[in-house]
């Protein structure tokens, strides 16, 4: 199948500024693109980047100006069966990756927190993606208008986007990759306090 | 398997202060155990409720007033292989407790969302919780020192304890039980803007 991982070059995870500078986030966002790159290797697939911009990067690279869901839609229509996994996925395995892919769904939906749809599969012509909004549950309503069979992954791995500094904690919690690694060799570490556990960088 | 299911019915859920009012809170307290519950029994598993107090609640109770850990671990003492399900896994469902207790591992976690321990299964006779601090982190330790077998489940539903008003947003999107409908007879409802859905209230 076709693994589709789509990357916004420019500016990217701004939300994460109060805990990153401008360069390090754009070097972390690519440090995690490579972690999710291994993953879907790692379930015995050949991922392709779909780039805003040209990227020097160890896999093939489709160039696509346009906003996020007009682009994910073009290469839904042109490929067929295609996966879609967000190139912030930082706690994303090899096997979470094949237990997305595994599912045989015509959609199948990995949800994010907060509403959004971290990966999906789709197998149905007619499918299309709306990353605006509360974007799992468009999906949701989406599949069932085209009448495709829908299937949801239960994965706290694929749920987990690295967009906000509360992420960090799981990816310094959970990460087997090297964007956990890169957290730490820049100070960051975890706090234990009241209620949850938080990031505190050295 | 025994499966244990904690109940602290003092003054529960203190951290959802700002959404609810101390007898609301109370109330979804007591309505999320029940979804826990049935998730468990949809598992095909008969679940006990550990609580502070006595406890008027469709299930057996035992009643122990000491602090989390010790009740869990002389649980674990007493009754070999135990699984320990939080009573605030709201989005819990029994597929997920079914693929925590078909785990084989002589410890089975199941990561919460900032470090937190929220489903756990010992077959180790010497394995003991420490639930303060970071949990998951210190229960891998622990499963680690007495040589104990580890296994992880990657579970969203598992991950997600309702503790902060933001969890409140989880619930209403993928929660299946009770406590997801009595968030919308109170007038909770999903408003999506910049960033990750939030929750108001009508």
């Amino acid at each position: 199948m076709r693994v589709v991982v789509p990357f916004d070059a420019a500016d990217p995870k701004t939300r994460l500024e109060d805990a990153l500078a401008a360069d390090e986030r754009a070097d972390f966002a690519r440090v995690m693109l490579g972690d999710v790159l291994a993953a879907v290797r790692a379930a015995g697939h050949d991922p392709t980047v779909l780039s805003t911009e040209p990227l020097d990067v160890d896999a093939s690279v489709t160039v696509d100006e346009r906003p996020l869901s007009a682009a994910v839609n073009d290469a839904l229509t042109r490929d067929g069966a295609t996966a879609v996994v967000m190139a912030d996925l930082a706690l994303a395995t090899g096997d979470a990756i094949a237990r997305l892919l595994a599912a045989d769904g015509e959609v199948v939906l990995a949800p994010g927190r907060g509403g959004g749809t971290n990966a999906l599969v789709s197998r149905h012509p007619e499918f299309r993606v709306d990353y605006h909004g509360i974007s799992c549950r468009d999906h949701r309503r989406i599949a069932r208008e085209v009448g495709a069979d829908l299937e949801e992954i239960d994965s706290f791995r694929l749920a987990t986007d690295v967009d906000e500094p509360s992420d960090l904690v799981e990816l310094l919690l959970h990460g087997e990759g090297e964007a956990a690694s890169w957290l730490r060799e820049r100070g960051f570490a975890l706090v234990a306090g009241e209620g949850r556990v938080r990031v505190r960088r050295e």
